[in-house]
């Protein structure tokens, strides 16, 4: 299996933790196309007070591809130019450079799993205004016809939204049968491809006491319950619509394995309470997962050699089961194809982009 | 002090835990009203293993009344009439009738806390189709020119908001500067009485990442936000407002003695996961506090004598401190004035409603 793993923000722990994961015993030999700047890879052995022997090669050195786990060096980030603990242009660009490049080598059948450390919206948004979140970029990197959909895994609970970043005084009209249905396939798909038999998928009401029988609101009945009963005739184990503020109990207890809720806060309220740090960030949906840990660059803590790794060695492990799996299209990746189609798909961000400029 | 103690719905853990809290040595000699049927507080003594030696009163006894703590004995209730485990019409009349009885006796100034056990919302229902929720209830019974505010006290984090029992579509127009200014002012009052010095408030924003900068909505910046300023500008110690999924994390952690939410689930979510059947409901900004343990009626272990306390007795000692400092216009009342006041309100209460009918 090929991983291609994009550095995250240099101002925060992504650097340490990829020091950290690349060092690790589990990482197989040969698995890893590390995305970055090679500068800023050192730094974070020098947080992590780790060695790393790992072979780098540049854009014009891809004719002579290691044979093992190596680095692409986008020499795209210059660790002097990005203040540490801060959200800053430089450390966002090359974000945006490397979780494209990622991308697109996983989308050009090079890799089956796309990973990351933590980014920075704010940095991001620095260099790239229109940055909005991760979905709607790999949208436009990869022009996926259909959009993926994010899931929160946090020990045995999964969490999925049916809406996203969207004003809360929108949530009642986005809501659809067909929308609210469709994250429900997904939802039981993909889980079934991380190894659940049958998932069990509770859903949350939108309304107070899931509208205490239309006394607070119609679209449990209306909206809601249609596409659970939908489901239900397919044979999927879907409960709902439950009271939003029992839902997580009762998930936590073993009723269910995953819970959908209709809106943001719903689900991130309940899953940040519960530890959500420790948690993993899965976008699925597209021909490859893409992971990241479910903590942010932890600016607070940057260069201090202390980060987790809990959350990230999670990340890598559920990644490698669904790509293992094949949530995606695309079959095992040998580095013979790597090495033959690598130095085109480079040539060909290098000219449509201003990466490596 | 007095408490008007109305006994909840007989179907569930409420003789149960009324038995139990009459047998506390912590209750003191002659502080208890108990309103509600004879007969439900035998049940919750057989149930709970309790021999009780409370004096009862009748309707038409009132003017030989116990010096001590008695039971009104209201004859509404036969727990034959009562499936255990089930709401009923007959049990939520009865609750019905407890409530309105125990409130009117506070209203008259001859209790200064209302405490009740658990109702079932649905049995009153059967009983009185138009009984939404307790505040609604409280402010037809006693005529409030304002309306009370729930307020939610797990352990050491308390939470109110500032919409409840309304559709979520209707939330963010419901959400006014005005109203949330006032519900922190309101908070702020209510929590300086239960002995905070200078309770400190986070408020929860209403949309994802609090708007994150008016990309994903306007509230947090244009409505809530000046709410917060003025607050503020008082010398309340208010923050916010903050993404509604870490407020609670940052309350547990320490940082925040208050959460104010903006709607139902998104406080709720959190204070169930967090355990709030521990915690205790508390109605606030009447003459009077009311208060009740957090949890329902908890049919699925009713009469089984095992019934969990804490709560219970939580709720009791919250209402105390609270009534002792005064929340609302009332002083200390004595025996003498109950003796006088209460034949002449008992008869009015029969006269002008169906309860001992």
């Amino acid at each position: 299996m090929k991983i291609a793993f994009a550095l995250g923000d240099a101002a925060g722990v992504s650097p340490e933790l990829a020091a950290r994961v690349m060092a690790d015993p589990a990482v197989e030999s040969g698995e890893m196309i590390v995305v970055g700047d090679a500068r800023v890879l050192e730094l974070g052995c020098a947080q992590a007070g780790i060695d790393l022997d790992l072979p780098r090669v540049t854009a014009d050195g891809l004719s002579r591809l290691p044979s093992g786990s190596f680095l692409l060096d986008m020499g795209n980030c210059n660790p002097d130019d990005v203040p540490l603990g801060e959200a800053s242009a430089a450390g966002g660009r090359a974000s945006v450079q490397n979780f494209r490049t990622a991308l697109s080598i996983a989308n050009a059948g090079l890799a089956e799993l796309v990973f990351f450390t933590p980014f920075n919206k704010h940095a991001m948004r620095l260099a790239q205004p229109d940055y909005v979140d991760e979905i709607g970029f790999i949208n436009a990197t990869i022009g996926a016809t259909r959009s993926g959909r994010e899931f929160n895994v946090l020990d045995e609970v999964w969490n999925a939204r049916v809406t996203s970043h969207i004003p809360l005084r929108d949530v009642a009209d986005a809501l659809t049968t067909d929308r609210i249905y469709d994250s429900l396939k997904l939802t039981f798909e993909v889980m079934e491809s991380a190894g659940f038999e049958r998932p069990r998928i509770g859903v949350a009401a939108l309304n107070p006491h899931a509208g205490d029988g239309r006394n607070f609101g119609t679209e449990d009945e209306d909206v809601i319950a249609p596409a659970v009963e939908r489901a239900r005739a397919e044979r999927m184990p879907v409960t709902g619509p439950v009271p939003s503020d029992t839902v997580f109990v009762r998930a936590i207890r073993g009723e269910f394995d995953a819970v959908l809720t209709m809106f943001h806060d719903q689900g991130q309220i309940a899953m940040k309470l519960m530890g959500f740090d420790r948690g993993v960030t899965l976008i699925a949906g597209y021909p490859f997962p893409v992971v990241t840990p479910a903590h942010g660059t932890a600016y607070d803590i940057a260069g201090q050699g202390r980060a987790d790794t809990g959350a990230t060695f999670n990340a890598v492990h559920l990644g490698r089961k669904l790509a293992a799996r094949g949530t995606g299209a695309i079959d095992t990746t040998n580095h013979d194809d790597l090495r033959r189609a690598l130095p085109a798909l480079i040539g060909r961000i290098c000219a449509g982009t201003d990466d490596w400029s």
